[in-house]
């Protein structure tokens, strides 16, 4: 049993944009060695989140659409007094900021139309993801 | 230390279903001989989720419900040209496709109330769960 | 490798309340002297959650309102004919009823701006939070 960890790179260029990182977190995987176990990806931001779904543009443009109509970005927030992102802030906590995932033969064990999401709600900005693997 | 994985049937009856599934797991869990650790419960669907609450069928009914507000089945999505299951992806991202259970004295440490639930939105259909136990 | 396990008490003093626990988790994860790794905190009740985000007091009110908006606590639920917190029990299945942090040098490797919170929808409640450490 052992532990790898490694902070990725996640450079967003819109205020909200889902951006893949499969082959990313795949890599770190590929070098931790770990054939058998779990994979924790975490992002240390308070307006991001990180899910799996498909990657299929319609769907992406949906996941946008579902999330300005659950929380508007110009919805009346009190946080917007500090910083106008209170919304990315709400989405980040509704989506949910990180991801395990199961590793199989040394990879992630995603099933056929499952893409790792890095979502960013607040961007353009410089992200960072925290990837552990923890196995054998 | 150590990882113990197996792959779970979850056969599905009707388009949208909350199915128990804390009695497979809880068998994976006496399997794997581990007592301490934590337990992955992972799905490599897009049209799922996995979540832990009451097993009470008028709060199964709600949460139907709430769904149904939230992301109605009917809505308007530009997905439903390549698929019509817009809505079912969209639950998936806001329930959570995962779900990490901690293990103690060799058995899943649940509480009292809580059952482990799989949600099909998109059934019904033969689905799989992937679960990683990790610990000694 | 090792695992460290420790049930924390939450005591909540509203009905609905987020709490912050970011210094009783870290003395779990220094107690577990591990030093890399990941930990689960996992809430054992079905009316509460458990979730990271920033811990500005504008934008917990934003939190508390958004979740009225999207899981009215005076909604028409079925499950109230037994107990009156359906609202609560659909609120952590939204939110989620877990976190897994990563463990950099002996600590929880939060983000500069990230409070770990539990949330209490159906308090005032003595609640627990079993913290599950695993790593070397």
């Amino acid at each position: 049993m052992s532990v790898y960890s490694k902070e990725l790179s996640v450079p967003s260029r819109k205020r909200v944009e889902l951006l893949s990182m499969t082959s990313q977190v795949g890599s770190v995987v590929s070098e931790s060695k770990i054939k058998t176990g779990i994979c924790l990806l975490f992002s240390p931001h308070t307006t991001t989140a990180i899910f799996t779904n498909e990657n299929e543009s319609n769907l992406l443009a949906d996941i946008e659409e579902a999330l300005e109509k659950l929380i508007p970005v110009g919805g009346s927030y009190r946080h917007n007094r500090i910083d106008s992102n209170s919304d990315a802030h709400l989405r980040g906590i509704l989506v949910s900021n990180s991801l395990t995932v199961p590793i199989e033969g040394g990879s992630l064990a995603l099933g056929t139309w499952q893409t790792i999401f890095f979502a960013d709600f607040d961007g353009p900005r410089h992200r960072r993801v925290k990837v552990t693997v923890v196995g054998e």
